[in-house]
C-alpha cells in the first residue's frame, strides 16, 4: 500500500509501532496520522544521495505546513521553501533558520516581501518585473542586499495534471528562459540585489526524470553563459515536483537513484543544488484515518459512509486523485464494489468511486492512504465541519499536534 | 453583471451606498462584501410568491453560514436548512429558532443527532435505514417523539454539473421512491418518530423549473397515497437547487415565478410546502473583493495576478466555474485578453482564464460577482494564506462581521 511505515501487525494496522486503533479513540475521527521515521527516512534519502555535491534541500512547507513536521525537519537541518508570510511565520515558530529559507511565489504581497526581508531570509526567488522592483526598493529603503534567482521557466512538459504543471509558457509560473537571461546580464541596474541564484520548477508528479536532468542542464548552460558575461550564479534550484505512487501498483521514483543522477549531471560544475521536495518528503508519510458512519445500499450502488469528508480532503474532488483505501481490521471476507463518500451535500465528496473493499460496517476504521502531503493543509470549515486533528507517530508514541477544531471555533472572529 | 445592488455611480463601484473603495481601504483585500438589501429582497420574494399556500421557508446555512447573514434572515422570520452539527450551532448562535430547522444530510453522527434532539429542531431528513435506526434508539433514550420526513431521491435529472446533481439513484443522497414508501408504510415500527414530512433534492443550479414541479407532482402522489394508508403527510419539502445566472449575460429564474407555479401546484392539496434555497437567497449578493499585486506578460499570454486566490474562491478550480470580475473603478480604455491568477503555488488557481478585461495595473480592485454563495464556507488556508474578512452592507453603512484572520490564526491549536 502507498504508505510507509504503515503495516499489519496481526489483524491491526499500525504505524510504526502504534496501531491506529489506539489513535482513533484517543484522538477521535476523521485524524491525520503522520511518520516520523517515513519524513525522516525521506529527508535523509535525499541528503545522502547529494552527499558528493555542493547541496541545499528545502522542504516545499505548502505540501503540509504542521508546526510540528516543520519542526522534525529542521532539526535534521532542512532548509525551507516558502509561498507566502503566513509559511515563514510557521517556519520561525517551528524553530527553522531563516538562513535556509527561500522563497517562491507568483503573487508575494509588498507586506510579505518586508516581512521577509526584516527575517534575513537566504533567497527570493522572483517571478515577475514587476516583483523584482517592489523587491528593490524595498531593499534600497531597508538597507539590505538580498540574494535573488529569477524562476526561469524552461518550456518542458512535465506530462502531469494540468493544475500542478508549471513549467510551460502557458502558466503563470517563472520568466521566459530569454527574458530572464537579458535581466541577469543588466543585474547591476537591479542593484542591490544580488543576482547569484536561478531556480526553475516544471511541475508535480512527475515521474519521468529524465526532464528534471534536462531542466538542469538547461539551468547549467544558462549559468556558465551567465558567468562568461561577468554574473556568477552560484545555486541552480531546481524546484520539487518528483512523482509519489497513489495507486496500489504504483512505485514512487527513487530519490536515491533521483538524487545520484543529479549529482552526475552537477558534478565539477562548481555550483550548488538546490531542492525543494514537498509531497516526495510527507506523501506517504500521512493518512487520513476515518469511521465508517453508515453502509447504505441504494438501488445501483453501494454506499459506505464516513466521518471524514472533502472539507478534510479534498484531492478527489478536485484533482480527481485517486487515494487507496484500507481497513484498519484486516478482514478477508469478500469484497464489494463500494462509493467511499462523506457526509457532505454535494455528490462531489467522495474519497472512492467504484472501489472494491473488504466488509465493512458502522464503526469501522478505515485508513485513506497517501493523504500526508495536500491533505490538511488544503482543508476548510465547508459545511461548517470543524477541522480534523492531526497526529505525529514517533515509534511506540504518539502525540496530537493539532487538536481537533471545535463548534466554538467555527465562529471565531465573527459578529453578529 | 450578475450581482445585485452593486452599481457604479460615477466610476465607483458601489454595493448599495457604500463605495466598494472605502470598504477595501477599511477591511483590506481580499474581502467578501454582501449586500443585506438584495438578501432582505430574495427572501421576500420566496415569501411573497407563495403567500397563498401554507409555506416554510428555510435557507440553506451551507451556502453561506455567515452569523450575521443568518441573524438577517432570522429577523425576517426564515427558518434554516442545516447540515451539520456546526450549523445548529451556527444558527443558534444567530438567534435562529430550534423550532425552525430542519436536519439535512448523509452523514449525520451520533453525536451531532443528539445534539439536534438536545435542541428541539423541528425535523430530520433522513437518508438512509441506518440513519433512521440510530435516530429512533436515541429518540426513546431521550424520551423525544422527533418529526422525521425521508428524502426521497426522485430519480429525477437536474440536466447540472455532476458534483451538484443529487436526484438521481445513481447518487449518495436520499432514498429510493418505493424503498421510502415501504417505509412510511410501517410507520408504526419506527416509534417514536413521526412521519409527517417528505423532502426531496434534485440538485442544484436547476434552471428548467419545470422538473420542480414534476419532482412537486411526484411527492403530493407519494402523499396521496400515504395518506389512504393512514400515514398523514403534513409537509413536503422541495430542496433548494433554483439556477442563478453567473455568466453576464444569463438571467437567475425569477424567484416570484417559481414560487407562484409551485403555488399552483401545491393549491387545494392541504400540504405546507417547504423550501430550502440558498445560492438564490446569498448568491448574486455577495463579490469578493481583490487587488491586483502584479501585471506580468509572459510570452503567450497576459497575466494579472491578484491577492485573493483559490484558498478565497475554489469554485473556478473546483467546478470550473465561470465568475464575472469587473474593475471596481470603471474605465472606457481598451480591453485585454488575461488570465486572473491568484499567489497560489499551483497552475489550478485562476478566477479567470482569456477574460477580456480593461486596462488594470498594481493597485487596481477587481470585484469577482456572484461570490456570495459557496465563496466563504469553502475556504482554506491552502499555502499558509490567512482567511478573508466578510463586510455587510445595509444602506450608506457597512460593517466587517468577520476580521481577516492574522498569522496566529495559521498555528492554533497546533503544538511543536
Amino acid at each position: 500500500m502507498p504508505l510507509q511505515n504503515f503495516q499489519y501487525k496481526g489483524s491491526q494496522l499500525h504505524c510504526e509501532g502504534v496501531p491506529l486503533r489506539a489513535i482513533a479513540s484517543t484522538a477521535g475521527t476523521p485524524v491525520y496520522v503522520y511518520s516520523s521515521r517515513a519524513i525522516r527516512d525521506n529527508y535523509r534519502a535525499y541528503r545522502n544521495s547529494l552527499a558528493g555535491v555542493p547541496h541545499e534541500i528545502h522542504y516545499s512547507v505548502k505540501a503540509n505546513s504542521s508546526l510540528a513536521v516543520l519542526a522534525l525537519l529542521a532539526s535534521e537541518g532542512a532548509g525551507f521553501d516558502i509561498v507566502s508570510g503566513g509559511e515563514l511565520y510557521k517556519v520561525l515558530r517551528a524553530g527553522g533558520a531563516p538562513a535556509k529559507v527561500v522563497y517562491s511565489g507568483v503573487g508575494k504581497t509588498r507586506d510579505e516581501i518586508k516581512y521577509a526581508l526584516e527575517e534575513r531570509i537566504a533567497t527570493f526567488h522572483c517571478e515577475s518585473l514587476q516583483e523584482l522592483d517592489v523587491l528593490k526598493h524595498l531593499a534600497r529603503e531597508m538597507g539590505l542586499a538580498p540574494t535573488v534567482g529569477l524562476r526561469v521557466n524552461p518550456n518542458i512538459d512535465a506530462k502531469t495534471h494540468p493544475y500542478i504543471a508549471t513549467g510551460l509558457s502557458e502558466h503563470k509560473f517563472g520568466i521566459a528562459l530569454h527574458e530572464a537571461e537579458s535581466i541577469y546580464r543588466d543585474a547591476k541596474e537591479w542593484a542591490p540585489l544580488q543576482f547569484t541564484s536561478l531556480s526553475c520548477h516544471i511541475g508535480s508528479q512527475v515521474f519521468d526524470t529524465h526532464v528534471f536532468g534536462e531542466a538542469l542542464r538547461q539551468m547549467l548552460g544558462l549559468a556558465t553563459r551567465l558567468g562568461d558575461a561577468g554574473v556568477a550564479i552560484r545555486t541552480i534550484d531546481l524546484g520539487g515536483g518528483l512523482g509519489v505512487g497513489y495507486e496500489a501498483d504504483q512505485p514512487s521514483v527513487s530519490i536515491r537513484s533521483y538524487g545520484r543522477m543529479l549529482s552526475e549531471v552537477l558534478r565539477g560544475t562548481g555550483c550548488c543544488l538546490g531542492l525543494e521536495p514537498g509531497r516526495s518528503i510527507i506523501g506517504q508519510a500521512g493518512t487520513l484515518l476515518t469511521q465508517v458512519l453508515y453502509r447504505k445500499l441504494a438501488p445501483k450502488k453501494t454506499f459506505v459512509v464516513v466521518d471524514g469528508a472533502m472539507n478534510d480532503l479534498i484531492r478527489p474532488a478536485l484533482y480527481r486523485a485517486h487515494h487507496e483505501i484500507v481497513p484498519v481490521s484486516r478482514s478477508d471476507g469478500p469484497r464489494t464494489e463500494c462509493d467511499v463518500v462523506g457526509p457532505v451535500c454535494e455528490s462531489g465528496d467522495f474519497f472512492a468511486t467504484g472501489r472494491s473493499l473488504p466488509p465493512c460496517a458502522a464503526g469501522d476504521l478505515l485508513a485513506v492512504a497517501t493523504a500526508g502531503a495536500y491533505g490538511f493543509v488544503q482543508s476548510s470549515n465547508y459545511n461548517s465541519r470543524p477541522r480534523a486533528a492531526e497526529v505525529l507517530v514517533e515509534g511506540d508514541r504518539f502525540r496530537i499536534v493539532r487538536n481537533r477544531e471545535t463548534r466554538e471555533d467555527l465562529v471565531r472572529g465573527e459578529t453578529l
